[in-house]
């Protein structure tokens, strides 16, 4: 089934322990599409400014990113600038320049209005819910937002909350949202809001999806080298709504599957700088990871193990 | 099988957002037993001054904890006061009175000296060495430290751990051991270092054990109250063990089931101050939430869910 992503195109300027890098391929839309093509084909939606590096897109495009809906326009392209703590926990943004990302109003190419999967990058919620006018086919439309929006926007965010199936965000943003700091309480203040499911993701630890009472807790996959965790949560819902949508199939263990998909591609994500992970693996390494979170959590408890 | 707990026996006062509590049951031999007694029999070593509620002390004789190993000594038991941040992530010590646990040397009863399963729990690391001494019969030690004697009493520590199967340390004791931040890189320095087996706790998130070269994940169970994290540790760690004394079972299978039953036992720690919670539950509550486990980290990923 159809997939779109409206979101960020950014270069980014990422400062880790173990190195750095200097106008590299990045922004929401970006790393959700790295991800979700590994899947499924991807409709991206976005702006970018003329010094956009032609040659990066392009690399998108033959890993089957439909490229019709990013418009070119004269001036600046995103660029954000970031400084990881030593243990990659901690990150401060040491500069961004939105250059032509501030007047990013999306509009929808005709050929992409029929989307029946629909993510939500994290922009103005004004703008998501403009996403929302122009595709009226989806069967599934997830969003992600940031604490900037839920401070300053929170009135058209909560609009914008009756009209999606998931909410996507980090226990933090959770917990800003909602006022609560229990994460599970958080959820259901959420899902009594409109969504009928939330995922929050809980960074090295791992994302826990509520829906119809029940939690589904993935782990983030053991890794003992991260390099920069700049994009994972894209990444993640690149997986989740590239497993959906190539699925077709919105039922509870498929959901669950589709959680294990987005916990793999956000270890990919991280284990490289910006999007260079993605440059290196295909459907077998993604396979591989998938099964191995098996064997992360897997246990059996039947009658002859009680007492 | 025989399981042995030596550790401390004390007095705590908490504050935390909801209530508090003032010298109520506490110490890492008291939670450890509440929690283990529900699968196992439990012979405990340790120490009380002449303070000590007598009742509270019968209430765990009477659930099957052997108090044959605990000395009363003239003088006050050790107290700990303690108040928790409003998220109960964090916690400040206000008062610590070692009393009669200052002096305290493990002094392992003859009837206690063929225990098959030994857990030490957080104290000097010379005096754990001492009980180690005194049980020669042991099929399976674990052991459990803390940042003060990782920095104080390195050298022992690094002694102690030559001698034991399994060290169970929370992941800011592992970090702060190893000299590493990733707690997977953390785990192997540690499983170089002597035990077969290692367990990092990571508090609201879960547990993750190391051994063979595999990794199991355990998530916490998901909670929208939570009243005192106090002893959460030391119940997993009960949970754990009583479940491993009990089959005597120590293949991979049945470690990865022990580490449930320790998550479990670790969320009804935290369901009420103290050690409440223990004496509202029996044997079916805590068979309950094993199998929610299975609820909360299952899904099926086969031939037939791939492209």
């Amino acid at each position: 089934m159809s997939l779109l992503v409206v979101g960020s195109i950014a270069l980014d300027s990422v400062e880790t322990p173990f190195g750095s890098t200097a106008d590299a391929l990045g922004g929401s839309a970006v790393f959700f599409s790295c991800a979700a093509c590994l899947l499924q084909p991807v409709q991206m939606v976005g702006v970018v400014g003329q010094d956009y590096p032609f040659d990066a897109l392009q690399r998108l495009a033959e890993r089957g990113v439909d490229l019709t809906g990013v418009e070119r326009r004269p001036g600046e392209s995103f660029r954000w600038k970031g400084k990881y703590s030593y243990d990659l926990q901690n990150r401060e943004t040491l500069d961004t320049r939105l250059g032509v990302f501030a007047e990013f109003v999306p509009r929808i190419p005709e050929a992409f209005r029929e989307a029946r999967y629909v993510f939500l990058g994290n922009i103005d919620p004004e703008l998501q819910l403009g996403v929302l006018d122009q595709v009226r086919q989806a069967s599934f439309v997830a969003c992600d937002t940031m604490n900037y929006w839920i401070n300053g926007k929170r009135d058209v965010l909560l609009e914008l909350l009756r009209h999606i199936d998931l909410l996507m965000v980090n226990d933090a943003e959770a917990r800003e949202l909602s006022g609560d700091w229990n994460v599970y309480r958080a959820a259901r203040w959420i899902l009594e809001r409109g969504p009928r499911m939330v995922v929050i993701k809980q960074g090295v630890y791992g994302a826990v999806l509520v829906n119809d009472g029940r939690v589904f807790y993935v782990p983030a996959f053991p890794l003992e080298e991260v390099f920069d965790p700049t994009g994972a949560g894209d990444a993640f819902a690149g997986g989740f709504m590239g497993h959906l949508a190539r699925t077709d199939d919105q039922s509870p263990a498929n959901l669950r599957r589709a959680m294990v998909y987005g916990a793999a591609m956000g270890s990919f994500a991280v284990e490289r700088f910006s999007t260079q992970r993605f440059d290196e693996i295909g459907a077998a390494e993604v396979t591989a990871r998938v099964r191995e979170f098996g064997d992360l959590v897997q246990f059996d408890i039947g009658p002859g193990h009680e007492r």
